[in-house]
């Protein structure tokens, strides 16, 4: 049977509502219990299992490493906010902010050995290459996770890096999943290549997307406020863009903008945002979004099963990005 | 053939030389080569291809998980140092001193993922039972540091707690390798509950002689200043065995003699150290470690293999407690 990705993620929660955790010692494994149960949107997991139902009707064996995917993730997201300092995560105070660093720490730790006795759970036989596969993975995000806090002591940074960069720390993730998918699924040697080439476009559009609509979303769809990446001076895709097609004063604008105390926060972000407008930056990162989105769904198109089992996968795939076809 | 440990962690220490690290980002990767190359003493990889000897002759397929073992036990010191704000590690900067928290925080986060890469490698018949293994060891290891941390601010301990506490923060790392090299050397279930009985008994000689040591030891063999539990008001077996035996005035010496700021360190340590003396916690302590290691050996005499196959397992087990025989 080929599952939508709504009956997917029902699926998934189901199957991740069983996973039973350790009361003691609390304070490791309460932070956990909270952490998964965020809200988060589960995209990862999802897509594990979209790229397992494309090979294969049954998606059952694929459940536990749908679940380590999961949950390696929302370690990232607990030991990220604290090199962040981040205060919220998704509306509610992060681990950190609601326990402390070092309880963060710790669980955060734990969290990643769950994710592997989640893992562990896979087929047998499959077992070396899907921990082969996730390894890879992991290290991946971890260095897309430095070179992203190298950027913010760097000046120059090329769009190359800044892709570079994205292509580990949001690729990275999306690619894995599809793959462990894909094995479980039972899919060759080559398509299981041609889906990591398809997550990798996916992960890429879904970053540019995300860079996007921090400057120029909804904020009642979003459910945050708009302009945070321009307020804190982040090293986006659109702002890497900006810097590469500026002159060299409108450069200092974009550089000094946001640690002008002189200006208000809207000041700020009405300032970059004119920048960006004069130099196109929208249009050229919706272009990089729909060439990156179309790749991708046109390496679905060559995978060698019948068109009908990729349908569920295409629509998951313009969904991500917020569109229908 | 059968090794000493001597010659096993030669063996050891020229398979971890060929383990290859990328080098960038550096700032991910050179923590790592920093805390894998600072002069540990291996005990772990030695007890797993020690245990696997007992078993097997050739040790060649135990030598990645050893790698795994020992990469795993550095990654905690690294994460601990972090929690613990601790400025010095074997005589060197501690990453966290060195690169600061974030970076240490990150690339800890990646040596954990570079230990499961290790351990990936072992015989892939083998690879679900060790991977099991492994998890469950590296959880019980970050709940034996929760429980430590928990400690720290709690005003009862007893001494059942403080066992509890060291089986999992100190022992289960050992009863991990035990099991583990077992398993590859090929030892039967019920030898493999054997072996890691002994790993068991042997880690709470090892922790309770750690503690001692850091009370009564000699300086110069020690390679730094004792007393420095006392000074932290850390609440070691000496310290828990003392406020059993105390009585409330003695009790009250014991509490706040390290918070008593009219007291040199040398003050400290003797006013302690004359308390525990009177309460004879060193002969207590001394008679636990023996017994500790008696049933331990004695475990070693039960296994299903000619009696000169544990011969170097013993003189390993007694040479941890810093005994001949």
């Amino acid at each position: 049977m080929k599952y939508s990705s709504t009956r997917l993620l029902e699926i998934f929660e189901n199957h991740l509502a069983q996973i039973e955790m350790p009361s003691e010692p609390e304070l490791l494994y309460s932070p956990i219990v909270y952490s998964m149960s965020n809200g988060g949107k589960r995209l990862r997991p999802t897509l594990l299992l979209a790229a397992c139902n494309v090979f294969r009707d049954d998606i059952t064996p694929a459940l536990p490493a749908a679940a380590a995917i999961e949950v390696f993730h929302n370690f990232t997201l607990l030991h990220d906010d604290i090199m962040d300092n981040a205060a919220v995560r998704r509306g509610r105070p992060s681990v950190c902010a609601k326990w402390g660093n070092n309880v963060a720490l710790l669980s955060g730790d734990a969290m990643m050995i769950a994710a592997y006795a989640q893992l562990q759970k896979s087929p047998r036989e499959l077992l070396p290459q899907i921990l082969e596969i996730f390894n890879g993975m992991a290290l991946h995000v971890c260095e897309g996770q430095q070179y992203d806090m190298d950027f913010e002591s760097r000046t120059k940074i090329s769009v190359v890096d800044y892709m570079h960069m994205i292509e580990l720390k949001t690729s990275a993730l999306l690619v894995g999943a599809a793959s462990i998918g894909a094995v479980i699924g039972g899919a060759s040697e080559e398509d299981c290549r041609k889906i990591e080439r398809f997550a990798m476009e996916l992960g890429l559009a879904f970053q540019l997307q995300d860079d996007m609509l921090d400057s120029y979303g909804d904020e009642a769809l979003l459910g945050k406020k708009i302009g945070g990446d321009i307020i804190e001076g982040k090293k986006t895709y659109l702002m890497i863009q900006a810097m590469s097609h500026a002159d060299e004063p409108t450069r200092d604008i974009l550089r000094y903008t946001y640690k002008d105390a002189s200006l208000s926060p809207e000041e700020k972000i009405a300032r970059v945002k004119a920048v960006y407008d004069r130099l196109e930056i929208p249009r050229i990162t919706e272009q990089q979004i729909s060439v990156r989105i179309e790749r991708a769904i046109s390496i679905l198109d060559t995978l060698n099963v019948p068109a009908e089992n990729t349908a569920n996968m295409r629509a998951f795939a313009l969904g991500l990005i917020g569109r229908t076809r």
